[in-house]
């Protein structure tokens, strides 16, 4: 694919194909008593189930399995504290190439032992954005290794759309497509892949209401950052970027914000009902649709669950 | 079938038949991350997504679903402080009849709230075997309910056959199949569908070293009772019963003990590495498997995971 051009139809079937050895097909899950409490039907896309535990597998593999080998001989190299540092690490194992991954020290223990379980090369950084930027430049500068940015990015964000992709695969006709949406790399992906593939399924985004750069910049039509984000979501504490927030902007329908409050308690739900970890960036979805269920009610909706990386030392509502 | 027969092929054939309707297939889920720690393949059958979140359902609905309608006309009874109580009532509520459980007054409020949720009548008594059996015998002398026991019932046995049925049916050629004991339903009915269908493949018991009253009944030859067991497993408390023991004398190769630490880190290392919700009972099975790794070597090892019911409130290595 080009690296320099939104993915069509094409880049993500490309991207489904390219991926499929080495990524799971995660399963589509129903319960019938969140069925009940939201009177609707709702089919939960598993990513807590992917590599890595989370689509950001997805995103990272496609990047690395579709870049010129030339161009990441050095390995690769970004800044995250969450998932895509796991899954950055992950991919480089795969192509046999370094993985330097810059992590604020006061990163969680288990993310460190993830990334370091996957061979990634750590260095810590101060937590604030400035240092992780700072680091993260030394780093390439000494390594001379690619930038693999967690969203902005047009290979990760193909490889985002997969999962909607298989769920639109595996069920035709979804009223609705529900994801979380930090810095937009989910929710831009599964934009595209009902564009192409389900274009009569509307993709709305779920963010908390302590995070909501994204439905600031999808209403006031400018891009927003985010500011002193507070949210037990971790993962979505991000801005959008240049590439992801036009691609929402143009083809997603709706963004809503929920509470943290709900997030917990949505979390727990499908904790005791569905027996799977799903982390608080996962919940927003859930939480959303159930505090909105009017406007759902009677649909078919898919929900992505992001994925499942849990501090289980430190559950939110204990 | 017969009430006071011990089960043969044909009745867990009709009881896998019987239940289908009302029950989930369970799936088998892996994690290579497990194999590489057991040193062996190991197929988890996931009775933590059957319905009422554990393979009680299966015993309790075949029960109710063989008895002759009469019988039950007056509804079904039970004591119960787990997983056997929610299953019955949610049996009972596919027979339109009505469920008596007796329940403890210290019963996790998640417990009861299921109960209740499937309709089931509830009776608390005081916390022991003496008050559960008396307040237990009030109940069946003022309702004329049938008492469903929890696992000395052959038409209970039968269901619970069916877990390892279907693991059978979808993996032939297991070399071993792990199964928690508690009361003994869940390892006898394993037992009598290895013999049955896979008589190559051995079927051996995991039990908490603080209730190790199979483990003393196995070795010794004769019926030792449980005594102040002291065990996270919650599930795992009880003695075998007179109709299990014999089936587990004759037909399980092994009863091997692990204590509660290794259990708790088997538990969140499924948790963690699975992203599922298992509860203690089921993760005294894993435990064993770890510990004794040198006697499972390259095996095709099932383990039985037998619910997911857990108290999120109270987590055990919180």
């Amino acid at each position: 694919m080009d690296k320099n051009q939104e993915p069509g139809r094409e880049d993500i079937l490309k991207a489904a194909k390219r991926i499929q050895p080495s990524l799971n097909r995660t399963p589509i899950l129903t319960c019938s008593f969140i069925d009940a409490v939201v009177g609707a039907t709702v089919f939960f896309k598993c990513e807590n189930f992917q590599k890595a535990g989370a689509f950001k597998s997805r995103g990272a593999t496609n990047a690395l399995l579709s870049y010129d080998s030339y161009d990441i001989k050095n390995g690769v190299a970004t800044h995250s504290s969450g998932n895509h540092a796991a899954a950055l690490a992950r991919a480089a194992q795969l192509k046999h190439i370094p993985a330097y991954i810059v992590m604020p020290e006061n990163s969680s223990k288990i993310k460190v032992e993830a990334v370091k379980g996957y061979g990634g090369k750590i260095t810590f950084c101060k937590p604030t954005l400035v240092s992780r930027e700072e680091k993260l430049n030394e780093v390439l500068n000494e390594t001379n290794a690619f930038e693999i940015h967690p969203y902005n990015n047009y290979a990760v964000i193909a490889g985002q759309a997969t999962a909607a992709l298989e769920l639109i695969e595996d069920l035709p006709g979804l009223d609705t497509i529900v994801s979380p949406v930090g810095g937009g790399g989910l929710l831009s992906g599964t934009a595209l892949a009902a564009h192409y593939f389900s274009s009569t399924t509307k993709v709305i985004g779920a963010e908390p209401s302590g995070a909501d750069d994204a439905y600031q910049s999808f209403y006031q039509k400018k891009f927003i950052p985010s500011i002193n984000p507070d949210t037990v979501a971790d993962g979505l504490r991000t801005s959008l970027g240049s590439l992801t927030f036009p691609i929402i902007r143009h083809l997603v329908s709706d963004i809503i914000t929920v509470n943290d409050h709900a997030t917990i308690e949505a979390m727990k739900m499908v904790w005791e009902r569905m027996k799977i970890i799903i982390e608080p960036s996962s919940s927003v979805a859930l939480a959303m649709v159930i505090k909105h269920k009017h406007r759902f009610a009677g649909q078919k909706i898919g929900i992505i669950i992001s994925g499942g990386n849990v501090d289980l030392m430190h559950l939110p509502w204990l």
